[in-house]
């Protein structure tokens, strides 16, 4: 074949991308044509020359992970998974941001074949990427022997300017440069442009300089030309040791006669008549819609049997794997399908009435009896391992292994600094450090977690949100939970938190109430196929007495202790409450009020129970319930007619005398149930 | 007076900072003094030579803004304040991190004279000062004449490792850097230690690279050595067209025999011996604790006739502008004082009942309505003003006059680009948006506001908590405020947003319902003292025929419309759902049902309202009450027996058939009525 004709062809299928993006977007009539414009050369490129994927299984492990970070350009990627053959009709994109399409206004995962992330939000897929590449690289340095590459892939994505102004992505690039993982490759989408004007009028940086001071390899290019493009991407793979930014200079709506380069064209179909004008000028049939050269179709649709001969190659490749290796490979495929090891929970921790632990200790000591059973389970703090007691011991850290440091050890975990370290150390970066979770739980053959302080959470919201949006299993570790933390004061002393993490739809939020609850708590959250937040306390709890009921926490709340006959008043208290209750009950039976006790660690997880044991909970309509949260009362109201908690903020001074101040003592449970109950005190 | 002795007293004056920290943390048995051992000999130069204050008068308007971004180190701060004169007596350092000291755990705005915002949640002061030195910026613009620089202040911070690495903070510094903020300057306290160990774990970029190519100019230096941080200042304050990061080498715990740079000395008290081994290696009587020599006290001491110097010659020279411009000096007094000028709210715009508006349009021509009459009135959003419709035209763009730009014009508002501009780009930057404008609140002399989507402040959650405990005048705009969103899909659209942000203390939060309900939302907002949050609808809404009730929004919730005789029933609705509502009750009135429609824009206004007023609108205990609101049920039991809401994630498609799929038509509500009175639908 001619160079001419090749030529030729490229921009056809170029330019097909673009005209099945403008349709999309004029067919909604809402929705973002500027990128796709600009960008189809890049993913033209990356779809049909580099990225190895398998259009016929995107669930094949080993494939290159593609993240569309830039999510509001969503008419690229559908228009790249229709051409390359994926399970993408192209009824679905004429039904572009239409209810119950396959090809919602944003991408998201689960909704859309091929699509590995939900992604809209900025920067949400530039810190997926970096969790992606953390997991391929760990389950590489893990399971791959010599000879037996069996865990092998690039993650892939398309960055915005918008991207890169977030500061998510300033952390997730830091981390990534850190930790030089150089198997991550994103193309920026430099197009000067973003919804409300020329990007000058903010940022007028030095992206280059400043990815290179993060430790990146840049590669400054025309992301018009699928040469120049092709160059990047050769340059970025031959550079391992580091990730790469290919800065790929673009127009934001490329060949609009009226509208390129121009702000309205990010976010605004480009209108009837500039869509035609558009295509005259790409010397496009101006209909029908929807139009796709039927050459331009059999370039991409190369994907197809490519993809199978991928598969193909890795099975066998994995065969032999297998077969040297039973072991690891039954683990490895274990661990892809998302199960845990047989015998897992063998030796989980359990407390003896009476004796004393915060939750966070007692998490510890969870995770210390598990993690060696799991050795797919990795994660770690916005350092703040020795106050989150989140590190596993002796497991290593996960670390460039290349890193020319001398002092390596003082505050790691123990172990070996490398790639197959399971100890993350995300920096004190809480918002990529929940967008990389989220990165690694999407990529698979992980159980990632995360931690830090429960008032940080609100760092990183918008990643617990999109947890779960998507239903990563994610894990979210928060401790410190209370005002009961005390010193630090309120600008760490949560009292919103854990309600407003319950606001949250599908999102499981589990506060125990002492070691037991948090062993099963921990279990929970494993077991789990969504996310988890584990909210743990800084302070001692003591171990309650659970009895038989020990398997409670599956239910949500539960009676820990009931009176002799019908109950008086019904208390329901979470996490370090708890204790507050049972005293509180055991002062009210000595004074002839007879009170039940429910510990409440999940509101979700009770939700989902049937109303008959709802009912044996919380007990009948007339008795009153008194709840007792060290959080805000907003909200209780759903299960309680009067509430003890916190709607203020919080003080600096030791915890136990702050707690005290603010009215967490029983002999202040005692008054407030007297009261509700509308006995004299 | 020979250099040596000099040198002594300098020496002893730091070592004085030093022993007071250590004995702070001590007293506490809580606390951080590895920061202040380690940065006091830059507070020291920085507080006594560079700081332009007024301990006698923390109020000055014209003093240097000093930012202790690293809030852990407070007792470096309070050691400062308490030895160059501020209203802090010893007795509050010894009573440290205590209940109802003046001295707690992380600096708080209105609880310590002389601290200026309140710190501890890593990057929040980073991007404070950016606020601050943004308003000065702007206030020196605009009021400053020929001669008469009336306001003419530095911004100064102490930021640390951690501050460096959060995501805030390069959002901060990249608009710090765009702008060109050359009266901002941080000293950057790099001791490569962080709580949980060696910084390298997570953190090995070129910070200084980093900052340079966010258009910062950067200086290396040795923290321990005075000289050295005199030459960085010196070079940071001849650099006037950039802010200067002074990169300082520090030993985190300097001087500490056996903690000096371990990780353990960040965040915990020496413990006594190490306290007393540390005295001993500075040469310093091991007792009393406490103990400040007479000399170095009386260096720091000199900041009190000095400071009384500066504001009698501020002062003077204030007179002598007053003199020449009455008018200017009388509207900076006004603004300085916080005071709204005359005649403000003349022509604010009003709507006919039965046209229909969005209520971020409504909020546009609201806007447009005052803003030339409040000069100082400045803010913008997250590169999103054509959609949240906040941008002030023709009011000029709050940018670097110096900016070469050829395309300065494009989606920028009109006017000059200067820093007397009053539309700022913050970039697509929120969370350090939120910081800026609470630095720019705490500030003072200007009133700041913030806009984006509603679903995005999940991005910013942390600066609006910080403005409610500190209680800044920032005023949070958010548009897009339900599923009504509709093709952006849910990673767009807010469910739990509006009830999460209620959730946090001290913060009012208003759900306008139409383009009236709106005018007197912003009145609520300018007229506040503290943080307010307008939530706004990208949808049309009809405006309400509020008749006599239009002072409701004064009261939070109020009747809208009132059946003849007793309601069967109360519906309550905010923003856009209570022409649901209105409509609802005409149906159920056809049907025999007497409805009452609560408008409810705010819960923390209503709350204020006395009993008897509450009743009135709530009605009778007995009288079912309906809630129904585009957002999570959570919460709504605090007044209603039932809710129509959202308690799962939106979906993608036009935001009609979002609201209609999702139960929000007058139908729906009528039969959610029906249901909750028990009839039969």
């Amino acid at each position: 074949m001619a160079v001419a004709t090749d030529r030729k062809l490229e921009e056809l299928s170029i330019n097909s991308i673009r005209m099945l993006s403008i349709d999309g977007v004029q067919a909604a009539n809402s929705g973002h044509p500027g990128l796709p414009l600009g960008a189809a050369a890049m993913g033209y490129v990356l779809w049909t020359e580099y990225l190895r994927h398998n259009p016929s299984n995107p669930a094949w492990f080993n494939r290159d992970r593609f993240v569309l970070s830039a999510g509001h350009g969503s008419m690229l990627l559908y228009s790249l998974l229709y051409l390359t053959g994926y399970d993408l009709p192209l009824e679905e994109l004429k039904n572009f941001r239409k209810l119950g399409s396959k090809t919602p206004g944003h991408p998201e995962i689960h909704m859309t074949p091929g699509v590995e992330v939900t992604t809209g939000p900025l920067g949400a897929g530039f810190s997926n990427g970096v969790g992606m590449a953390i997991a391929e690289a760990f389950l590489a340095a893990h399971y791959n022997r010599p000879g037996h590459n069996v865990v092998d892939h690039r993650t892939y994505g398309i960055v915005s300017d918008g991207d890169i102004m977030e500061g998510i992505s300033m952390e997730a690039a830091a981390l990534a440069g850190h930790l030089a993982l150089g198997k991550l490759i994103y193309l920026y989408d430099q197009n000067h442009m973003t919804l409300a004007g020329s990007a000058n009028v903010s940022f007028s940086e030095d992206v280059g300089a400043r990815f290179e001071a993060l430790g990146w390899h840049t590669v400054a290019l025309d992301g018009l030309d699928p040469d120049d493009v092709r160059r990047g991407l050769d340059e970025a793979i031959a550079t391992s040791d580091k990730p790469s930014l290919l800065i790929c200079r673009t127009v934001i709506g490329f060949g609009s006669p009226n509208k390129a380069n121009t702000f309205g064209v990010h976010g605004s179909p480009l209108g009837p008549d500039e869509v035609k004008a558009t295509k005259e000028a790409f010397d496009w049939p101006t209909e029908p819609a929807f139009y796709v050269p039927d050459p331009a179709l059999e370039v991409f649709r190369e994907a197809v049997p490519a993809g199978k001969r991928l598969e193909a190659d890795w099975d066998s490749a994995f065969a032999a794997y297998e077969q040297e290796f039973p072991d690891l490979a039954a683990e490895l495929k274990g661990a892809i399908a998302g199960k845990l090891p047989a015998g897992w929970d063998a030796g989980l921790p359990t407390w003896e009435v009476g004796s004393k632990i915060a939750t966070r200790k007692a998490g510890e000591a969870v995770i210390g009896a598990f993690f060696e059973k799991i050795p797919t389970f990795i994660g770690g703090s916005a350092d703040l391992d020795p106050s989150t007691n989140t590190g596993m011991k002796n497991a290593g850290d996960f670390e460039n292994p290349n890193l020319p440091l001398t002092d390596k050890v003082q505050g790691a975990l123990g172990g070996e600094w490398s790639y197959a370290g399971r100890n993350i150390h995300f920096g004190i970066r809480e918002h990529a450090m929940g967008g990389a979770v989220n990165g690694m739980a999407a990529h698979g053959g992980v159980i990632p977690f995360s931690a830090t302080f429960l008032v940080f959470s609100d760092y990183m919201r918008a990643p617990i949100r999109l947890a779960a949006i998507s239903q990563y299993k994610s894990i979210f570790v928060f401790t410190h939970d209370s005002i009961a933390v005390g010193e630090d004061g309120p600008t760490h002393e949560p009292v919103e938190h854990v309600m407003s993490l319950r606001l949250i739809p599908d999102l499981t939020v589990i506060r125990p109430a002492d070691g037991n609850e948090t062993t099963a708590a921990w279990r929970h959250a494993l077991e789990a196929s969504g996310p988890t937040v584990l909210v743990l306390s800084r302070q001692d709890l003591p171990t309650l007495d659970t009895g038989s009921t020990k398997a409670g926490l599956d239910h949500g709340a539960y009676v820990l202790s009931e009176p002799d006959g019908e109950p008086d008043i019904v208390l329901l208290a979470t996490g370090s409450e708890v204790q507050l209750a049972v005293a509180a009950a055991s002062t009210l039976a000595g004074d002839g009020i007879s009170a039940r006790v429910v510990s409440f660690p999940s509101w979700e997880i009770f939700e989902e129970q049937d109303a008959a044991y709802k009912r044996s909970v919380l007990g009948s309509e007339e008795t009153p319930r008194l709840s007792i949260e060290a959080g805000t009362t907003i909200g209780w109201e759903r299960y309680a007619d009067a509430s003890v908690g916190v709607d203020r903020f919080g003080a600096s001074g030791p915890g136990a005398k702050v707690m005290e101040q603010y009215g967490f003592t029983a002999e202040n449970v005692v008054l407030q149930a007297k009261a509700l109950l509308g006995e004299s005190t």
